[in-house]
């Protein structure tokens, strides 16, 4: 099943189920007006809309579409690709990663960016970077949940852009609690699709395919999800340690790695500016400028691109 | 004017004015029904609410009073009280303040605990801490908006109870990606107030109030808040750099602490204990134990308590 929330001027928008092909949708109506309604009542919700035929629905008009979980009570944020992880501690001399434990922050969650909105920040000084990576959302998990049960609990998966400011990030890093200024609203592809609608995509709670990502038209990487050092059920347990997590929490990967990064790209400039730190002892790769654009697509092995593409451009904050 | 939120079975409960002693109120009915709605469109609330009269209103029944706001999209906390960070740099050996920006985390948002709920945590082994703390609630704040022009977005002060697991927080800070597992849901007074409530009490964005902390029923401290090196607007326009800061955002000022700790006690175990490693090398209070109570309830130099106060235990989570 495939989900996508489109604009109707109300705060959390439309929810619409759509075809196969992204192209088509029907309104999933009243019962179910929007997605963070349907995910606090999962069970009842999801055979009401997967008996929604979108294929023979009206056609679904991309300008029209919003994140498919315009806000949410609750983003927590991993970061579990180690070689991403060891690049970056490289590179800035950080202490060595634990890895018994996942890194997890918690993010603005109050807006997530629409695919193609432009996204407005104060300025270019700040390093402005993108952060491809996956996530999943969940009905509500009870405290204590384990990793076992949490996969049930694992409702629909998405592809987000984790907007980045790199000259506060570490400013904000050594205080050790975590980032604010550094992590302004993050943008989320158009389409949330269920597990099993990503077939061999979905393994051991990994989202298995690669992440296309262009910057000003050219690539730049395509990193593949599996390499994710714990499954995001592994991220879910660790989250509800010592909380219930609210319906419709949205829990990420972190930025998308892999040890091949030569072969294929990365999923940031920050860790391309870390290779670059590391073999020539200096970085050469800019942050981004305003007027620049970046494409995020996912890809399945017979290319399709379930999660639709993020395809959107930076912006400077006008005077008020 | 005064305002609290009732049990209704609603997940945002139901808004009434509260009369000046806190023993009657109003429902601000079916055009206000919670302080959500109100928050996001305060300039119109704001005097509809004023308009009602809870001095002639219905007893209030202090069980059903939940937290002011049970839910919200944005909780962001900072921690400045020098004499707090000053204390638990020395006694954990961290590095020195950096006094030219406030610390702030994003904290657990999507559930406050009202103000006699019993709090459920995992652990013991944990260590459970409080910390008594104020914070100030928004309506809706622009990216980029300065302190001076910050001051009018704050629409109400409340107070709360930081909730703290201290075994897992340093675990959490070395990371720099903040907490996730040390800071379960929060606590709230059950009274959210304008801040010309408060009179002298509410001074160059800073609530002048010594906050009562009782633990067992035994007196704990009276830290009063006017110590804060920024106020909250400085914390607004912080918080406010790159993000709009979506109305019904919760800033809070970190622990409450003062220099002459010696006198007035402290807001949270953890700073007694940094108080007693430094002083004797090794530090002899634990943290609390399942069945503990605390006690917090901020008083006017009149005696009155603007907030109501939270009087909680906390208890074990029962297996599923």
């Amino acid at each position: 099943m495939r989900l996508a929330t489109r604009h109707d001027g109300s705060p959390d928008g439309e929810l619409v189920a759509v075809s196969a092909d992204g192209v088509r949708c029907v309104a999933a109506g009243p019962k179910w007006p929007c997605l963070r309604l349907a995910l606090e009542n999962w069970e009842q919700a999801l055979p009401d809309i997967a008996a929604l035929n979108p294929e023979q629905g009206e056609p679904l008009d991309p300008s029209t579409c919003r994140a498919p979980l315009p806000r949410a009570w609750q983003w927590l944020d991993g970061s579990v690709f180690p070689t991403h992880a060891e690049l970056m501690q490289i590179a800035f001399g950080l202490d060595p990663i634990d890895t018994e434990r996942p890194l997890m922050y918690q993010g603005m969650s109050d807006r997530f960016y629409g695919p193609t909105d432009e996204v407005v920040l104060p300025s270019q000084e700040h390093g402005i970077d993108f952060e491809g990576e996956y996530a999943v959302i969940v009905n509500q998990v009870p405290m204590g949940t384990s990793a076992a049960d949490a996969m049930d609990h694992i409702k629909l998966v998405v592809q987000l852009n984790d907007w980045s400011l790199r000259a506060i990030a570490p400013v904000e890093m050594k205080t050790g609690f975590g980032w604010v200024q550094a992590k302004p609203a993050c943008s989320m592809a158009p389409f949330a699709v269920t597990p099993d609608e990503l077939g061999e995509g979905w393994q051991d709670g990994r989202v298995c395919l690669d992440l296309e990502i262009e910057w000003n038209g050219r690539k730049f990487g395509h990193a593949n999800g599996k390499a994710m050092l714990f499954g995001f059920h592994e991220l879910v347990e660790h989250a509800a340690l010592s909380r219930d997590l609210v319906a419709g929490t949205i829990i990420g990967s972190g930025t998308v790695s892999n040890a091949n990064y030569a072969e294929v790209g990365s999923s940031c400039i920050s860790e391309v500016r870390a290779i670059e730190m590391i073999a020539d002892g200096k970085a050469s790769t800019s942050f981004m400028a305003f007027g620049d654009s970046v494409r995020m697509e996912a890809r399945t092995s017979s290319g399709s691109a379930p999660f639709g593409a993020i395809d959107q451009r930076v912006g400077p904050l006008l005077d008020k």
